[in-house]
């Protein structure tokens, strides 16, 4: 492991290789490493609709360099490296895939909304979901068969992300119940290291991931933006203080 | 096969088991077998657009008729016994599984304009999808997971949908190439027999495939009903032509 001996200032920013809605990605001074700065804009509805608040990316990028190391240690491949700063992660040079990786438990959101299912019905088994990765198009549902004829990822590298996606499911949702959270679905994208290596990357955090209490069923997460419940910073910082206090038991 | 030994004429219409937009299944004196009539209407866009033309209904039962047996002796098992009429078929009574499988051999329609694509880009392999059968909800595209996770269909079933829609799809396209014709799309659906044995149901026809002249690239299905392009009628007659016409060579 290189990245040990090399201290956080040695490590600067590059070129912007990609600005997302609420990340911009960085060359860095090693190659095979980006940074990833988390930023305080939020977006909804494929953008219409904008907010931002101080402290977001920070506590987004808490969140994530928290669970990732964890994630690691179940066994599932990621590009996170290290926390460099409130707001900055050094993470492994990655191409990524576009497709975004929807883990569904529990019937929620645009999801139930259009299969006129009630939000919170139980899915009798986790639901995984692909869109293409396009703002332009507005992420559209494709499946894997599309995915494939249309050249972005091959059969093979989605079998792995299913696969993953799955471990990522079966890692966080008692890991959240734990913590008093339950974790209805969330978002993930996949990357390829140079050798072909599909690993997990982006952030999982409540812009993400929807998470509701397990006592109350209080929406933690974006939707409180998404849907103006008031309450949001709070949100989102009670879910870094679960995520990182210690469990009892 | 008792079929054989049944006069049509003894065959009679029962209650009204269900309507959709472009046909009507009628149980029927035998209770093992419904009757479907092909009607004139027609509809686009989740039923929004409507409109008929003498003549439709009695040429999609003659394309179906013609091509379900055929479908037969190349292995697929459907729900069709025989024509009675014009507009009348005699099919097995099963229960429809409640997922539209669309294929794809060539993007068009809305799956090319969601994915930003120009119609009749090829796809390297075939896609298949599926919609939640719901005029309600306006078919929306959803994937087996979902399908299993709702519980309209399991696992084993919706293995089986897949292969005979991929095996339609491989005896229909050489099929209609032959007769100058690309299969470029084309729904089916499939029912469950009393035993749980899947099996192809409805129809094939300019209605719910597209079929472009392989020469001129000319539209010979409903798309000319949905876009208003004309001679909606003569593009139905030369496919019911096309399909039954024997072949050179």
């Amino acid at each position: 492991m290189t990245h040990a001996h090399i201290p956080h200032t040695h490590i600067h920013r590059g070129e912007l290789k990609y600005e997302g809605k609420a990340k911009r990605v960085y060359a860095s001074s090693n190659p095979a490493e980006y940074i990833v700065e988390y930023k305080d804009e939020a977006t909804a509805f494929n953008a219409q609709k904008r907010g931002e608040w101080a402290g977001k990316g920070a506590t987004n990028n808490a969140i994530t360099a928290h669970l990732y190391p964890k994630l690691e240690a179940a066994g599932i491949p990621t590009h996170f490296i290290e926390k460099l700063s409130d707001t900055e992660q050094r993470v492994k040079a990655v191409t990524i895939i576009p497709v975004e990786v929807i883990v569904r438990n529990v019937a929620a959101g645009s999801f139930a909304k259009k299969l006129g299912l009630e939000e919170g019905t139980a899915l009798s088994r986790p639901v995984v979901e692909y869109c293409y990765k396009s703002d332009a198009l507005g992420d559209p549902l494709v499946n894997t068969d599309t995915a494939i004829a249309l050249d972005w990822a091959t059969e093979t590298e989605l079998t792995r992300v299913r696969e993953l996606a799955l471990n990522v499911r079966d890692f966080l949702t008692p890991f959240f119940l734990e913590r008093g959270v339950k974790l209805i679905d969330f978002k993930l994208e996949f990357g390829k290291l140079p050798d072909g290596t599909v690993i997990l990357a982006d952030e999982i955090s409540p812009d993400t991931c929807r998470f509701w209490d397990a006592e109350t069923g209080e929406k933690m997460d974006k939707d409180r933006f998404r849907r103006d419940l008031g309450g949001v910073e709070d949100a989102y910082a009670e879910m870094l203080r679960r995520v990182t206090a210690p469990v009892d038991g």
